[in-house]
């Protein structure tokens, strides 16, 4: 099967991109003492878990992926993403079949309800700057929740999503130390006050790439790192040709006089994430590569995304003979979590358009 | 099972809601001598296409939702968005197990191509403003196109999607008659010339309730009427309190002091779409309701989406104590479509909590 035989849109996984992102990750955490728990939010897939993991375990975001990767014998996991009573019912579950998924929490009552299940250990969730969940290091409630979760803690998490703000490597390095020095403070707390706490995990892309020392971190949880995106490219994670997912997308209209394409990707098959307006660079909803991946069809975006129809901005010099109804083009994401999440499959090639294998992905929750 | 036995974010469809929105659609096109052939691209179900359903067929938006309502029996269907060869290959195999999938085309070398297939029948796309699909009413390619179709000819076909940008009843209005205008000038050219032109085609939501005459029109599309939105609210489509749709989240993080909660439902489960931001009010990425579905947490919005946190920003006067983690809010989209497209089921109550029905969606192409 080639990439010509799919309906689209569907969903391209380059497998020697995967490959050599995952390599670049290796390579940048191994300058550090820590362990590598790939965040398995972006890829859902138990095929990528298993060519990205370094013998640990995985990072999950949904009760979904935990069953998933449980079921396939991946064991080892967190799920990061504040526990409820409800969800953690369902983890417990899981464990009680032999999956060892460790949750998150900030909040006391809930530390009382893991310590009361007994079958689940959690990690304290730090707020290293981002503001969106955990507590400060300093915060009067630390040693609280590590006394209500008791035997049941198992270390402390925090993540910098603000380093996806950051705009030149040193901000990023200042954000990941920023990191590291928020888990590692409240560890040291916790040590101080006799807590055993084993994880000290952190990490987005970004900081694990370009933190300058990770003393007293035990993990990284990255995930984008595998696909990167028009975003990550923007903040020094990779480069455009290090793209791994792609649209596979039909030209379904031709305006030559207006220089435009009409494809059938627009808002399900990309995502309405538009990360890349404050990027340098704003590449609308995508960047539109020729059917081989390649800049071929110069500086073409997506400029508009109606919900299956994705109207292409041409540079006007474009070949529009050689652009026929059917016509394919791939479509670079801005955000590649989010466009990833609008297909339940890779439809994986290695460099050229044999269509290798198919993956399925682990959508909804 | 009620609602709060579900595992969250999901989506739940208020059936009441949903046959009063039906209701209103009804009466709205009973005020002109036209059939209804609703827009499933919303709905993407099965059971909903048949409460929606007036006798006639169904307009569709993917070959996905073609093939589901084929199998079910809803034959008479228009797959509403610019055909390949590749995917008329796959509706001429439909069409051969009985469908009567008509698809629409503006393109020459496509038109060959369906007459020379010969099973199935194009409608004429026709642009009546808005710039994305279709050729004006007056393109000298018209009449060569439906010389090129031949007795594949099945009619005309036009969208006012330009609908949404009008900011008044009467300016809908008269985007109605734009639309109506177009497509029966084109029907009109088409029949001086000799073709048979048997559908005369248009509609959106807006247009389908506020158009003041829709004279040689045959028939309506419209399709975000049956959930409505918080932006079709602010486009005189429904009101606040006839949002079908919504999504269900569970609190994972408190921060009182800041009056802010944390919850599940997140870029993912809401979809990244701000077409509130340009509206009279800005709902961020959606309106926060209690689980009741009411205004019980006032001027609450989802304030920022991660991919699976939820930021909302809440009233200072909002009674937190009663906001535990684990508690229950309903989010009202932004626009239904997207948001709906995030999951693969419909909860279905019926004004109260208790889940009467589970109904799938066809999601993915």
């Amino acid at each position: 099967m080639r990439l010509s035989d799919l309906r689209t849109p569907c969903l391209v996984l380059d497998r020697a991109v995967l490959m050599r992102n995952i390599a670049a990750m290796d390579r940048a955490v191994a300058r550090h003492a820590v362990a590598l728990r790939p965040h398995m939010k972006t890829a859902k897939s138990v095929e990528i878990a298993r060519l990205a993991m370094r013998g640990g375990g995985v990072t999950v975001s949904t009760l979904a992926e935990a069953a998933l990767f449980a079921e396939h014998g991946i064991v080892d996991q967190i799920l990061a993403a504040g526990i409820t009573p409800r969800k953690l019912a369902e983890v417990a579950a899981l464990n009680r079949r032999g999956a060892a998924v460790k949750v998150i929490t900030d909040d006391l009552d809930m530390a009382r309800t893991i310590a009361a299940d007994g079958g689940v250990s959690a990690l304290i969730e730090i707020d290293c700057g981002e503001g969106r969940g955990g507590i400060g290091p300093e915060d009067a409630r630390l040693p609280l929740l590590a006394a209500a979760l008791g035997p049941a803690l198992a270390g402390v998490l925090t993540h910098a999503g603000h380093s996806y703000a950051a705009t030149s490597p040193a901000t990023i390095a200042a954000v990941a130390e920023a990191e590291r020095a928020a888990a590692v403070a409240a560890a040291e707390r916790l040590r101080a006050a006799g807590h055993t706490v084993g994880i000290v995990s952190i990490g987005s892309t970004p900081t694990a790439l370009h933190a300058e020392t990770l003393a007293g971190v035990t993990e990284m949880r990255p995930g984008v790192y595998m696909f990167g995106d028009l975003f990550q490219a923007q903040r020094f994670s990779c480069g455009l040709g290090d793209i791994a997912v792609t649209v596979l997308a039909s030209v379904i209209g031709r305006r030559p006089a207006e220089h435009r394409l009409l494809i059938d990707a627009g808002a399900l098959a990309l995502s309405k994430d538009r990360s890349t307006e404050a990027a340098p660079h704003d590449y609308g909803f995508g960047r539109v590569l020729g059917l081989d991946g390649t800049a071929s069809l110069g500086a073409a975006t997506v400029a508009r995304a109606y919900q299956e129809h994705g109207i292409v901005a041409c540079d006007p010099a474009l070949p529009f003979p050689d652009l026929a109804i059917g016509a394919l083009v791939r479509i670079a994401p801005n955000h590649a979590c989010l466009t990833a999440a609008a297909h339940d499959r890779y439809h994986v090639v290695d460099t050229g358009d044999a269509v290798e294998a198919i993956w399925p992905r682990v959508n909804y929750w």
